[in-house]
């Protein structure tokens, strides 16, 4: 696995604080290079994008950024543009807004800006996303699925992501939706997969060596069911509640880190 | 554990099938004697006592139950009378209603009725409860907290329970309400408790030696805390994100079965 992470990805469960302290937003542009960090922010989640856009750039200006770029990328078309690529290639950091995913990885997926974002993470640029911007990172990624539920097969929607994080998946909004079961039932449908269930206002840095730590306010939930030794998953009909014995369940607060290699969870140093 | 069941506990996560098959309340009437059963319905919990009572006299009749009584015990002075003793000596089974878990117990706690329940459960009489009545069996019981929340020492208010069922806390309308977050709350306050976290129109019918089966068409989740080898609950604030390693969770469906005393799921019988 360590092998798979190539760069330093950032991934916010959403809602992350912009009129405090701003830990997490902070933390993005301290890794893109603090006061000598060129920032990109890629809206193409968003239909918005114009707002959500100058707002970011707004922020991450005040938090010490040296430049910050916003592009909206909507259409194929604009994105296998040569300037997508030449705007990337200048940047430190690249954080993706939040919206719907599917917009991401449909506008984006196999053009040049898609080709110049992988580059771009395995040259050590920081990828950073929030909500949307935050399931699209891994290999698989959740689209959509159901709250306040109990896990069924057919509760969540999965697609393609970017792949940029591969053998996880990620869900955001975690605690505050409502979204245990979604994850669990992500997780039934292949135990290989560990769940990252990120709250709002919190996020995982995953580093180059598979090592992954919690900043934020709230937790960050992983789900682990390579101990999983019985499951009804394969049998169940989509609407049939499933069943899923030994899962192992870790809650991590801020300061808390995870292994992604050895499976581990690590206290906090001291 | 397995001495600590004396009877036979229908727990039931609130919202029970009323219009369609009723597999939940027909269960409770089979195990309660079907046509010879004597039901006692007891409405303390919720102040629409009479309606409540007349709606599952009602129910439990059309499902062909010999005799359902209905119980209004409001105050204290009332489940002091000999005569709530009585009609309690007379029933199979005793049926708790939905409301809030509070009434129960600070109505009936230490009363002529209390002992009466608690000399019944040990004759072998079933003693069932949905919603307010599920969370009150329990020794601890949940009375209120966050929902759709991180878990946080100060998610979970709990207090003294009926004591019915030993060494577990129950929560219910669990995924329904995204009631996780506050259950591990309560399973990082005292790892040795398990957690029972029990969905809307599901139910866990707990046998006098310690094994526990689901019926009902959501999942019951069983958070085992046992094997947590770091959390921060003792040093994090009421407001604190908490970290909990290694926590165990089950997901049983319809037909699974759960044995309390050596803490392992069991899957459906062939």
């Amino acid at each position: 696995m360590a092998e798979k992470v190539r760069g330093t990805l950032v991934i916010v469960g959403g809602h992350e604080d912009k009129d405090g302290s701003c830990d997490i937003l902070r933390e993005v542009v301290r890794l893109a290079g603090a006061r000598e960090a060129r920032l990109l922010v890629l809206t193409t989640a968003t239909e918005l994008g114009l707002e959500a856009g100058s707002d970011y750039r707004r922020l991450f200006l005040g938090l010490g950024a040296a430049k910050v770029d916003a592009l909206h990328l909507d259409t194929r078309e604009a994105a296998n543009r040569p300037q997508a690529r030449e705007v990337m290639e200048r940047a430190t950091g690249i954080f993706f807004t939040g919206g719907d995913q599917l917009r991401i990885t449909s506008t984006l997926g196999g053009t040049v800006a898609y080709q110049a974002l992988h580059r771009c993470y395995e040259n050590g640029v920081i990828i950073a996303g929030t909500s949307a911007g935050a399931s699209a990172m891994s290999s698989t990624m959740i689209v959509g699925g159901a709250e306040d539920d109990s896990p069924r097969r057919g509760s969540v929607s999965m697609a393609p992501g970017m792949g940029l994080l591969n053998e996880v998946v990620v869900d955001q909004h975690f605690a505050q939706r409502g979204r245990i079961g979604r994850l669990l039932s992500a997780v039934a449908q292949n135990p290989h997969i560990l769940g990252l269930g990120i709250d709002e206002d919190t996020a995982v840095v995953v580093a180059a060596d598979g090592s992954l730590s919690v900043i934020g306010s709230q937790t960050v939930t992983v789900v682990d069911g390579h101990g999983m030794d019985h499951s009804n998953a394969t049998e169940a009909s989509p609407r049939q509640a499933l069943a899923l014995f030994n899962v192992v369940l870790h809650v991590l607060a801020a300061g808390y880190r995870y292994d992604l290699v050895s499976r581990k969870p690590l206290a906090r140093r001291a």
